[in-house]
């Protein structure tokens, strides 16, 4: 199982996904699920990726493969808006499900995956889109500002409660990681390590990316001292009065 | 959709229910999904349903209806033990699904159920187990004191940081509201009033019964003060010092 996470705040955007892929908890790999097709200084694309890795990888390589295309409507290097660079995503993945979806579900799998796309293109705001399952997709907006892919429920609790559209980037970042720790904590097939990318709206630069590891300081230390606040919180909290 | 919850404690059994139905967000309603079966001072059974209203019912009633049959093995009433209790409830989910569940996935809509059922026998453990829609079971144990059925992540997480075997009953009922609360927050789906019962091990009476209401004073207060404890600590957790 995967979990990703994309935000769209005032600042830019944040994308933030796990790289544990598995099939059955006896085979257990991780993958970067988390791509960047760009032109410093012109526009800066960021695929998340959740489902069928099979799927996901095949949807990967074809929009990378078509970057060079003339068309606008098939390169994402070209595409003039960030709703029309969401559709060449949606395309191909109908094109991966056409050619494969009913050979992998007759082995009894599941060929399903979805997607999380932002970014920006010179001249035009910052934008969020999910991509799901059969190509369609919706976009975050300043009241639903972040999107979620995969293993989404666990982590979903503490961004209601944390986030909004004018959360600073560091604190979002910070309520990102939390909500993988609260992910992993319930789900052993979410992992470590977690790929970051935070995107300054007009950079127009994807470098600001990060990878948490097992035994990263920072985020070792806020998982640390936020389970035992909870504890304590909780500790404070009148017990109910009632005869139990 | 539901939410349900039941515990395994030292000193005894927390069942907790949501009590909205809904076939789509227009049509929304409220149902009990808290039944017991009780002889005082001998046996106590509490279950729990999630699921297709239509099925959870129909095993409830078929249950009930037998309640007065001859044999231990047909009758929550005679069984021995709880493992046998648990099989009574599988047979009768069986029993609802071979009748009905052909018919209703005719019309596109979904049949399945779950239970949970928890329990004491005099002379033994209380013990608590998951009926699933197959009609097999799974008990919960020390290591994993609690079970959920319905809407099941939203509220895992704080279960998993909060909850354990040796908690103590007031603390445990606080839990399980606020395990709720994260889920309301999450799935409009799941909503008030949450129906409550605790069962101190060795009582063999269900009299501990309670009822969330919207305006419940004890509710309110714990879900308001442990929301703005969230706030406050997250505010003081510190942020990346990375370069964004």
């Amino acid at each position: 199982m995967t979990y990703c996470l994309g935000m769209l705040l005032e600042d830019g955007l944040v994308f933030a996904a796990d790289s544990r892929t598995n099939a059955g908890v006896d085979h257990i790999a991780t993958f970067r699920k988390l791509a960047v097709f760009e032109r410093p200084g012109e526009r800066v694309r960021v695929l998340l990726s959740a489902g069928s890795l099979a799927t996901s990888q095949a949807v990967v390589s074809l929009v990378s493969e078509r970057l060079g295309a003339r068309k606008g409507e098939d390169s994402l290097f070209k595409s003039r808006t960030m709703f029309n660079a969401a559709r060449i995503v949606g395309r191909a993945l109908r094109e991966v499900d056409d050619a494969d979806a009913e050979h992998v579900r007759a082995q009894g799998a599941d060929p399903g995956a979805s997607f999380i796309l932002g970014g920006q293109i010179k001249g035009r705001a910052p934008r969020l889109f999910q991509i799901y399952g059969a190509g369609n997709f919706i976009e975050a907006t300043p009241e639903t500002p972040y999107l979620q892919i995969g293993e989404t429920k666990y982590g979903k609790p503490i961004l209601d409660r944390l986030l909004n559209h004018r959360t600073l980037m560091p604190a979002a970042v910070k309520c990102a990681l939390l909500s993988f720790d609260s992910t992993m904590r319930s789900n052993l097939s979410v992992g470590l390590p977690i790929d970051i990318l935070c995107y300054r709206g007009d950079s127009f630069a994807s470098d600001h990316r990060f990878q948490i590891t097992d035994d990263d300081p920072y985020f070792t230390q806020i998982r640390e001292r936020y389970s035992a606040g909870i504890d304590k919180l909780f500790d404070r909290l009148p017990e109910p009065d009632w005869d139990i």
